[in-house]
């Protein structure tokens, strides 16, 4: 049965480690629980100052700015991030996302299902 | 490579018959020409008055709304939709999304790579 909720009623997970990853919190907008069979959307927030960690992996991102900005580093050098920013990272890119401004950074990101099944 | 653009910037395109599909546009902001292996992430317009046909198919839609005021019509009856909405949508299941407001509405929609390879 369809599912019909806001963003701001799912779950905020802490993904920090204080570390390789800072101020980053997700939400696991659509996946295994609602049987997602092909993809997972999930909605990162990073504080200012906060960055995901810089990695690559074997599976793609999709990945659509809501507000904020911000910056993704790869191979390529920087790209500046804001609200309807589009990123395609194919997978085995090293890649990172970084918040360079004064407000939350927020964006979706598309994945496999599977990443978020283990 | 990672690709990093405006989501205004990916080309439009009117997907309107006038009937079954009043006042719709889309833009396929991942897909196919990314080389995206799983998944399609497609950005819709829908103009006040607007609405996609009401149908059913067999793959899954995950959609979060950006801007703009509707509503999604189900098996269920109407949800009401605005910004930061989330919709999950199983395969097989009935529906149609409808601009009830006077601003268009905008909204991310997710399928399995496949229905825009075809």
């Amino acid at each position: 049965m369809a599912v019909v909720r806001k963003m701001e009623d799912v779950p905020e997970r802490n993904m920090s480690d204080g570390k390789e990853i800072v101020g980053v919190t997700k939400r696991l907008l659509i996946g295994p629980v609602e049987g997602a069979p092909t993809f997972a959307v999930r909605l990162f927030t990073l504080a200012p100052g906060g960055h995901t960690p810089a990695h690559a992996h074997p599976y793609e991102h999709g990945v659509v700015v809501l507000s904020g900005r911000g910056e993704v580093h790869t191979a390529q050098g920087a790209k500046a991030l804001e609200a309807s920013t589009v990123v395609w990272m194919p997978p085995g890119e090293h890649h990172q996302f970084r918040n360079t401004g004064t407000e939350p950074l927020k964006f979706l990101c598309v994945v496999p299902a599977a990443v978020e099944k283990t």
